[in-house]
């Protein structure tokens, strides 16, 4: 126990150089936590970095990390699936700690690298990929364990919150707004995984590995983008005192599991809809606690290096500790359809017939919103696809089915 | 470690109930997560309950928890300094960890109660005590630990929050909402400790100590409750785009701690101003986070009773580790008067005579808000002293100096 950690850092980019930086700035700080030293003895990259002070500790032979027995614990953040995946599933299987920020290897290899890590006395700790710096994997491990969890909300996506938040304060057009976030360095050259809400539909399916125990597939959730969302929509979300938010969500419905991301109206009463820009918000329901709400900055170098550097700190307190994970299993449960969704929905139509559309929704609220010529329904307890079948069969044109939280 | 872990609960009230409901509840899901059954061996009250399920449990003796060896974990949940804080000393002496909801006595005696806990070898653990069920004090176990905490601010106390949010939505005087809070149960019968911020001031204590390693006297927080705001304050509030909470701050200024908890102007652009009703929230500013917001149901039968078990679970799985607890000591810190304090300030003089004080404040953003005959000055990055100062000197009646966030 007495001896250092030794780690190493796979990837020396944004996220990486962030996590060699804090471990050297907080070293004291992690020092005295640990009762040991942390000692960065590789990075792993293919460049150089001849001016960084790491420069002699960078290599780009994988092998030489896996082959020194000193090493403790590996910081993996490389992202992409591959070698990602390769490398973490060869430490884990050493006996090696591995902690990441990578949601896609997470995404898509959880369970077996949770087995592995188990199998092997090693932690497998992905703090990181979700929410950035807010510490909102760890709270399931001991505060809501102790709940029976009903749902998991989240807004996930710090990119399209920032597009959606700038559409909404100055009404400008998505594609405008996009270009600008590429430009602030907000969104990526092909943002693609960001605006399809393919980014944030790995992260709910994270989200639900822990609050019920499976982890599906992120091509299991009910994936809808912001693209098609315009100034309109969002003016008519602020008429019936909503914003507009691209919102993950899971929950366990029966024996089905209900995973969806997509624009939703949030109501400005509820704490989701004061989550704008970068933020980014996790917000989990359950018996005992009702609604905990858990927000942050959900990117950026040192938010996410701060979630990997305590990754670590648990890594090197609890190595045999399988709290957070022990009950993971790759998924068993079918998923529910969109249309099998409850809850209260708010139609956008084209027209201005209040009346014609009042017979159809029964007691809804409905509402003539005059400056952008759409009618805006409100359908309580109503399902999607109920809704989707009346509206097909009166031949209305629909501008959009919003979930209304 | 293949035995049960027994447990006692002290106070059969609201609290010490629900955990013992909870317990009863979850049982196959905190045995599964602990490797072991808990077991409710007795439970400390001085009334029999002969028609509740744990009637068999009830005694009046806490000899014969103290007396029993095979208790591993007391759950206090009395209320009130004493004999909870000799209770709590008493187990903790003899290697028995406690957890509990008394924030009366983790502020006077925490780190008399931490000492006597490592001493021992056993855990004293105070989730509940702040923010009921919000898991806002074991991040910064491992969550914040790895940053340097700059400051902390919290809306703390949700009696008070709720009164102000109501005086807020109905423009209701404030001796009307209290009383209307007293008979739904929100405010207590004498409810001097909620609305002159005692409650919220023995919070913030706690939450310094987690943040900076040394834990102040209640009596040394700068505490102003909320009794003299009136509708006139909150819609000059509205007028300059905030609401008032009552925020609880702690932070470090060079040598000095900076703990206050007063009625503050929040701007509805920060997360803190959407937090309503009854919730709590916990805001912790770092050098790497930046801000995280924790927010959820303050108090509460349920939300109280998960924090609780929550820490037996905790407390059950790592006995041996001090890891939330091992740098907090006795305030050795001198304490920052109201004057000290940097910040923005909203001053609420009565007059309507804009030029006489614009020339006073130099370039601050002064406005006059005709509807309540108040002139509301906003001073950048001026001390609250000197506005004070200048107010004096110049005769001016002032209703009010608010911090500005």
């Amino acid at each position: 126990m007495n001896k250092e950690i030794n780690i190493a850092i796979l990837g020396f980019g944004v996220v990486g150089g962030g996590v060699a930086e804090l471990v050297e700035k907080n070293s004291s700080l992690l020092g005295k936590r640990l009762g040991r030293k942390i000692n960065i003895k590789y990075i792993l990259d293919l460049r150089s970095f001849p001016d960084s002070p790491f420069a002699d500790r960078i290599t780009a032979s994988f092998d030489d990390i896996i082959n020194d027995k000193d090493i403790d614990i590996v910081a993996e953040a490389m992202g992409g699936s591959h070698p990602a995946y390769e490398f973490s599933k060869e430490c884990l299987s050493r006996g090696i700690s591995v902690i990441t920020s990578n949601k896609e290897v997470v995404a898509n290899f959880g369970p077996e690298l949770l087995r592995v890590a188990r199998e092997n006395g090693a932690r497998y700790l992905f703090e990181a990929s979700v929410g950035g710096g807010i510490p909102c994997l760890r709270p399931f491990g001991v505060s809501f364990a102790v709940n029976r969890i009903t749902s998991v909300d989240g807004i996930l996506n710090g990119t399209t919150n920032y597009i959606l938040s700038e559409m909404t304060q100055n009404g400008s057009e998505f594609s405008k707004v996009l270009r600008r976030a590429q430009e602030l360095g907000y969104a990526e050259k092909d943002p693609t995984d960001d605006i399809e809400a393919i980014d944030a539909s790995r992260k709910i399916v994270i989200l639900c590995a822990l609050a019920f125990g499976v982890m599906p597939k992120a091509s299991d959730v009910q994936r809808t983008g912001i693209t098609k969302i315009t100034p309109d929509i969002l003016t008519a979300a602020s008429e019936l005192g909503c914003k507009v938010k691209l919102v993950a969500h899971a929950s366990v419905d029966g024996e089905k599991l209900c995973l969806k991301v997509e624009p939703a109206f949030v109501s400005k009463k509820c704490l989701l809809s004061s989550v704008d820009g970068v933020f980014n918000a996790v917000s989990v329901t359950s018996d005992a606690l009702d609604e905990v709400l858990l927000c942050g900055k959900g990117a950026g170098r040192y938010p996410t290096a701060s979630a990997m550097v305590a990754d670590i700190l648990e890594a090197g307190l609890r190595k045999d500790e399988q709290l957070n994970v022990h009950e993971i299993r790759e998924n068993d449960m079918p998923c529910a359809s969109l249309d099998e969704f409850s809850g209260r929905w708010v139609v956008l139509f084209e027209g201005n017939e209040e009346e014609s559309f009042a017979e159809l929704f029964g007691d809804s609220k409905i509402k003539l919103i005059p400056s952008i010529g759409l009618v805006a329904v409100l359908t309580e307890e109503k399902l999607r696809g109920e809704v989707s079948r009346l509206v097909r069969e009166q031949g209305a044109v629909c501008h959009g089915i919003f979930e209304y939280k």
